[in-house]
């Protein structure tokens, strides 16, 4: 019932802000970076009560490390934040426009989502940099952090919640929701009635559990299976720089490549060459039957080639052209970012319209699927849906839109 | 397991259709309604079956008359197919592009959803109009047709299915579900490995059981509770004009008014004037205390203000200003289509931006609210999704977009 109170709220500030100018906006979004500043040793002490819980819960450094909001890291949520200020405001942008042959005129509006809930796990810098996105938009959000950053969460949420009242604007408008349990979240992903977007992030586990139980429209931010497919016909320098950046650059993550597909013309010559390189930035190859004729490497398993390692590791696949490299990804990929690097049109053409992925590369790194390298200024995340948004999320994705029909009297006869 | 055998074909072929050429869709489409119109007696006979079972059944003669197939509403069928043929195609569309610093040049590029389930009552055109946008935009469709319409759907399929053989196309591109059972749709709306989206089109129940038990995205065709509001400032000579029209041109439509407005200063004169014409009309009024003040009509109650009549019946409210009538319509409407009308700048411009509608309005009835009417072509309905496709859904909305990646080597720094 507490819960169903606040979402009420919620939804009562959600038209509140959608009204909003931009301006206004800009002005709240750099009050509340200075807010963030101003606050540094108060986020610091609430951080540091999560800190000594993980630290006691011996969770992994990695965890803790993610944890942690230090000097630099408040300053970067600070920086986010005005760099969301000097994003072009999505509300009101005319879409498309026409006039019928009776005179109406037909605008096609861009306007806030409404209510947004973003569910995400360990990261505090989420909490603010969500919560401005989702207030330059024009939509109100609810915020569904982890437990282990439960203290550092609030007390960010306070300090912008604070300059939203400031400015007389109720404090609902970016709000968190303090329930962990698994019931409070599949109570809050079916309240359909107060929510009108889910953005889960984070794990397989709670995205699956997210996409299955929610009564609200999910735009998921799921697995990266990415590929890079060296065409007989490529220029294999570039195959070589663009499948080392894929792979090393940031292995982590993920628009990581996982698995390379190569044709059987040019695999030995580009395979030995590209495992030395490999070797030198220690990453451990696992080829299929065919590559391991030309190259020493582990066995490839059919499960290997579903794996998100975000590791150093690589599947590699011997394939007999562009037919076989299209198949295996709609096959075994997720959809996310995949690459073929060649020289010859027709077959670029022919992988670009048919592989079914979010983001298709020519000759370059699966690594730019990121909002921030697309121009977006900055991102929700990268979406692995197919319909709403799809890749890269910017502010323009936190939008839907209306139309507006201008008249002077028209009756349908 | 039969069932999810035709899934696995319905998923291959959507894989063939998305990257015809709009050349070979057209052919194919015209190819089908000459199809339709030389199998004419064939359809009739297989409706004679259907309308049999209606009339057994003692379903009501309205319901037997929507089932109908006369040479009239064959020649109609294949007619919408022509026009669809003649539709622009919305695949491989370009709709942002844009070229980064580093020389990379993004594209936004329209392509097809995918797999579509349609789930329907009655009119057995919705099987081939359904069919033919679907297959335009480069989709697999399933059909779900109603079990009364049994017979005439099978042989619609038929008759398309056999033209897309012809040309050497899987027939699965158009496919029917043959289960009637609540245990099929059920089964049916939870393939999320197999559908990309459903679209349910048909009464409350339906669309609400779509709804809660879906695991794959939903576009719904809900109920429209749609207003007029006549503000203070209106020409009331085209407040009266736009008001019986909204409410009976045709009443029995989503886009009809079913709540009128009105600013109490205005109220005494226009509800006078406009009790005239909706009595000629056969209009039955439900008034709030205030109109009762002015009109003799039945007492609305709150019930009323939530109504879809779909009839010839009109709830009617006093309201004392804009900010009101938005109150009004935000609550109880259902965000379908709603209209003001005055001549007040300021007013308008409030309204047009706070009333939360797929369809706002000024001067001009609700009733335009139409694929057709706002030059779509032809339509596969009004959504009354927030998210993906809102208000009249042309074949453009059978579409989502991919980002296309041009690059010479580039890799991420």
């Amino acid at each position: 019932m507490e819960m169903e109170k606040i979402l009420q709220k919620v939804k009562e500030a959600s038209r509140v802000v959608a009204t909003l100018k931009g301006g206004v906006k800009r002005k709240i979004l750099r009050e509340m970076a200075d807010a963030i500043e101003k606050n540094r040793d108060y986020l610091m002490e609430e951080n540091e009560k999560d800190l000594q819980y993980a630290r006691q819960a011996n969770l992994s450094p990695a965890l803790v490390d993610r944890l942690l909001l230090n000097e630099k890291r408040i300053k970067g949520m600070a920086d986010a934040l005005r760099q969301i200020a000097s994003l072009k405001d999505p509300v009101g942008r005319v879409i498309d426009g026409w006039t019928l042959d009776n005179g109406l005129r037909i605008e096609k509006v861009k306007i806030p989502i409404g209510v947004i809930g973003i569910i995400y796990e360990s990261r505090p810098n989420v909490t603010s940099d969500a919560g401005g996105l989702c207030f330059m938009s024009g939509n109100a959000v609810i915020l569904k952090g982890g437990k282990e950053a439960k203290n550092s969460n609030i007390a960010i949420i306070q300090v912008l919640q604070k300059v939203l009242e400031e400015n007389g604007l109720p404090k609902e408008i970016i709000s968190l929701i303090p329930d962990y349990s698994r019931e409070g979240v599949k109570w809050l992903i079916q309240q359909d009635k107060y929510l009108d977007l889910i953005i889960p992030r984070g794990g397989e586990m709670l995205i699956r559990f997210v996409t299955e139980n929610s009564k609200v429209p999910v735009v998921k931010h799921d697995k990266g299976v990415c590929h890079t497919y060296i065409h007989k016909d490529a220029d294999l320098k570039k195959g070589v720089k663009i499948a080392i950046n894929a792979k090393v650059q940031r292995p982590g993550v993920c628009n990581a490549m996982e698995t390379l597909l190569v044709d059987v013309d040019v695999a030995e010559k580009f395979l030995k060459e590209l495992k030395q390189y490999m070797e030198e930035e220690g990453v451990e190859l696992r080829g299929c039957e065919i590559t391991r004729q030309y190259i020493d490497t582990k066995p490839a398993t059919e499960e290997d080639w579903e794996t998100e390692y975000l590791d150093k590791i690589l599947a590699v696949r011997v394939v007999h052209g562009v037919e076989e490299a299209i198949r295996h990804i709609n096959r075994y990929g997720s959809g996310h970012s995949d690459a073929i690097v060649t020289e010859n049109y027709s077959v670029a053409s022919k992988f670009l319209n048919e592989v079914d992925s979010a983001c298709v590369y020519l000759n370059a790194s699966t690594r730019f699927t990121d909002g921030g390298e697309f121009g977006f200024g900055a991102e929700v995340g990268i979406s692995t849906n197919r319909l709403h948004a799809r890749g890269p999320m910017g502010i323009d994705d936190l939008t839907t839109y209306k139309y507006v029909i201008l008249g002077n009297g028209q009756i349908r006869e």
